[in-house]
């Protein structure tokens, strides 16, 4: 960590719970999500610019785009922790980066992230340059994220690999159906031999609309090249709530991942 | 907590995060739950017959049944506490008890669980009374657990109130579904609105067997009385997995069971 940059980051301290892991006993991809999403709220928080106090002001974070890549997923009772910082502020977005460490402090991942701030009562969405008097830009922090920003994930020509009914345990405090579950339910279209045998590479979420209870989500999937997958959800085989990207680990783009620029 | 008792008791630190809460704003049963399971693993291990100390000796616990009953469920961003200890030690069983303390220390809910431990190679359960020259005895607890003991569960009438096929988000490290992943589809069975109005006032697990990954799960469900529920979970249409109850708390029984006599 850049000692001028110190309290542009926050830092987390985590240990992998038994019951959060899957079948190979490395952290879940789900639970991983939720701790980000969490270092988020803490990090906002702690800087004035976080969900409780928002909420006094009627505003609240969206989340729009999550990239993550682990290439070392923590065990079952290893310590581990996450830094977070703001990368960039602009008008209507915020790109919150991520850096997975392991308990000696070496990065094991990292992970990107898009925001929006919406008004609670017009549900529009808010000027992040003039909230606070334009304060958040004070915590921009030019810290190093290595991975792929969010790309574009276009479904053509998938087909149907899962239906859901969004049920009482999808559903969070907000009403709709919680960021993290469609996660789960994306990669649980997959086999486990895949899952267990590979591992994901990358995985990508973009997030267009909410679902709601009693919603019945459709899930599209598209093979773009061995071993990457486009998912495309839809409720009530309408609208589009969801796209995501998943990248395994003998996928093809793997091992030219490495020189690709960012666009 | 009796001071000298002390080192019977364990008690641990939590903070309701904003995503392990329900519509409600209330931390999900299934949290609490995991929270109930990690808590029995901290206390076992500080005393030496924990998860890994016993892994070693090709031992491991297993959980039997849980019943819980939870009065006033924390909120999103609250703290609490869960203190845990050993009521009793019989050759095959044990009984550990909970309780769950609000941020001023005040028990908002309790919970009771039965532990068998089983021998990794030959699957059979082992006595408890000659473990570490029968050690776990020193910590049988007198405190006090005010809520009735698992009782019987028994589904005669029931119809089938959904099916699930088990998925790579169901199975823990275990390579088995993970006990916590039967509490939220069993709460999946019932109408959002009857959990967001009513709340759960006791909830019962009863672990038969296992179940695996491909396995299709079927949950017959039987009204007992109005408001409370007996489930059976069978796997592949055959064996039984599980038996649950589930008491709302307008149920017809709520009144009553502050009068009723432990069996």
């Amino acid at each position: 960590m850049m000692s001028n940059e110190g309290n542009k980051v926050g830092t987390y301290e985590f240990v992998v719970e038994p019951f959060h892991t899957d079948l190979t006993g490395q952290l879940t991809m789900g639970v991983l999500g939720n701790h980000l999403l969490n270092c988020a709220g803490f990090h906002a928080e702690d800087r004035g610019f976080g969900m409780a106090s928002l909420h006094e002001h009627h505003y609240t974070w969206v989340l729009s785009r999550l990239a993550v890549e682990v290439f070392e997923q923590p065990k079952a009772y290893e310590r581990f922790s996450i830094q977070t910082w703001v990368e960039n502020v602009y008008r209507l977005f915020t790109d919150r980066d991520f850096a997975v460490l392991n308990a000696e402090g070496r990065p094991v991942g990292y992970a990107r992230s898009i925001w929006a701030m919406i008004d609670l009562d017009t549900r529009k969405p808010a000027d992040l340059l003039t909230l606070h008097g334009g304060s958040i830009t004070d915590y921009i922090c030019g810290k190093e994220c290595p991975i792929e920003k969010p790309g574009r994930i276009k479904v053509t020509n998938g087909e149907v690999a899962g239906e859901h009914q969004v049920r009482y345990s999808d559903i969070d405090i907000n009403g709709h159906v919680n960021s993290i579950k469609y996660i789960e339910h994306i990669l649980d279209l997959f086999p486990m031999e895949l899952l267990r045998d590979q591992g994901i590479r990358r995985f990508e979420m973009a997030y267009v609309a909410e679902s709601y209870y009693g919603d019945m989500l459709t899930f599209t999937r598209e093979e773009i090249r061995p071993g990457e997958y486009d998912i495309e959800v839809k409720k009530n085989h309408a609208e589009v709530v969801v796209r995501s990207k998943v990248l395994f680990n003998a996928s093809a783009s793997v091992e030219e991942a490495g020189d690709k620029k960012e666009e």
